[in-house]
């Protein structure tokens, strides 16, 4: 038997995984692409939280197909690893089930798909039983950069990505070997950041970005930054040779 | 005086001037807004080879308008930097003529414009004497990794990117430390890049991709890679953790 007939017990075609990447807000940052694939979806997958609304679904609610099949795909903000896995198991089922009867499923992925994206949990659970496709997007790296209007790297300069859950000491070794750095996912990690940033003595180069290509963006200096910072927002630093 | 009357003598409102990433080679991989700001122009300006196509205008051919004023910027691939900044200072004259005559010119740049972009220094010049608006662009990283469908990086992981034309002992220093990796600009540099990545033990770990989203895209183990590699290509090395 072949894989496709493995899947769904022989005859019908199993539908393709899309990973589509939505790009960091602005509903005119999507891929022709994604466009198009979200405009013929038939079925539409997407992360939430447990109460409001999912940003990937936000970003292109006008382009959602009238009696399109939504599946929202709840995670619980606060949830503990364990608990997370039991709902990417469950969606990958729900979604295995449409893909065994032969519909392809279009996951929203918020930016690119493969860079710090949730999508590969369900990747890892229905890569090889199914076909799939990723449709890259842009990434918050690219968005921020262009808010900053700050180029981000250049030359031989290397770029560091650091997620600013980790530890003091971690962010502080990393970023002291760093060219051009972005530290993401601040949110309630923005202190301790900013402090490493400040011990290096790298604010002066470093920017602060929120909310990336929507209305409410804001760009500033790290040294005016607020105190406190939303999870939609990143610090920049540039790296030294990017601005000749 | 404002600005822009200092800038054309008086009168004409000036013109934009937007860096427009155009993806990483599929043209279906551009932005609905890249898509829409190409189509209207007026002006159109794009790195160029001395010998043959632009890369850049080569995925948006089928966008641009007819009678659309085009402006190559002929940058010897051999050049030394010194002559190279020469170029830049005449392109960046010729489009602050367009600019000051209130025309707004679009330069195409491939991938994300602030990802390692030769834009940067027509920004460099510009920027400042006249407004500028960056359009984010899917980036190579994002196309290599939904090429070889491997998640990049997850969680707490950092990602570090390395331009191939670092030293064998910085390249081997930079990828010592990195959790997540992407060495880029191999062509001459990929047997040293190659070699570096061998002695960490990272083989295992680590694709090789080509032209991703162009139609002779390759993708394959690094082990399984061929002995030369293009300039367009890169070698992933996905973190750990971005596969459960
Ligand atoms: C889980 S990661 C997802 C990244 C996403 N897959 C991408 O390609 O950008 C979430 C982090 O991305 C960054 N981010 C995403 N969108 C952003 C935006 N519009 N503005 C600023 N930062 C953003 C923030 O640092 C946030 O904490
Ligand atoms: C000067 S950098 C420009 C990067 C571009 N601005 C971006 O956002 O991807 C050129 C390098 O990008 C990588 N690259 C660009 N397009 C690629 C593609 N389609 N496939 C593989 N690598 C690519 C290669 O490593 C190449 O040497």
């Amino acid at each position: 038997m072949t894989p496709s007939e493995l899947a769904d017990g022989g005859g019908t075609v199993p539908g393709t995984l899309y990973g589509v990447g939505t790009g960091p807000g602005d509903p005119e940052l999507l891929t022709l692409k994604a466009w198009r694939l979200i405009r013929d979806a038939e079925v539409i997958a997407y992360p939430a939280p447990d109460s409001g609304e999912s940003f990937a679904r936000a970003i292109v609610a006008g382009f959602i197909p009238e009696g399109a099949l939504e599946i929202p795909i709840v995670v619980p903000m606060t949830a503990a690893r364990f608990p997370a896995q039991e709902v990417y198991d469950k969606a990958a089922e729900r979604i295995g089930q449409e893909l065994s009867a032969g519909r392809d499923v279009v996951v929203l992925c918020e930016g690119d798909p493969f860079f710090y994206g949730s999508f590969m949990y369900l990747f890892g659970r229905l890569e090889g039983r199914f076909p799939v496709r990723i449709v890259p997007g842009v990434s918050s790296l690219g968005a921020v950069s262009a808010a900053a209007q700050r180029p981000l790297c250049a030359r031989e300069e290397t770029l560091t990505v650091l997620p600013a859950t980790l530890s003091e000491e971690a962010l502080t070794d990393r970023l002291q070997k760093a060219d051009a750095a972005a530290i993401m996912k601040l949110g309630r990690h923005f202190a301790k950041a900013r402090r490493v940033v400040e011990a290096l003595g790298l604010t002066d180069r470093a920017r602060f970005v929120s909310h990336a290509s929507l209305p409410h963006q804001t760009v500033s200096a790290l040294a005016d930054a607020p105190d406190t910072a939303p999870y939609f927002s990143m610090i920049l630093i540039p790296g030294k040779d990017a601005h000749v």
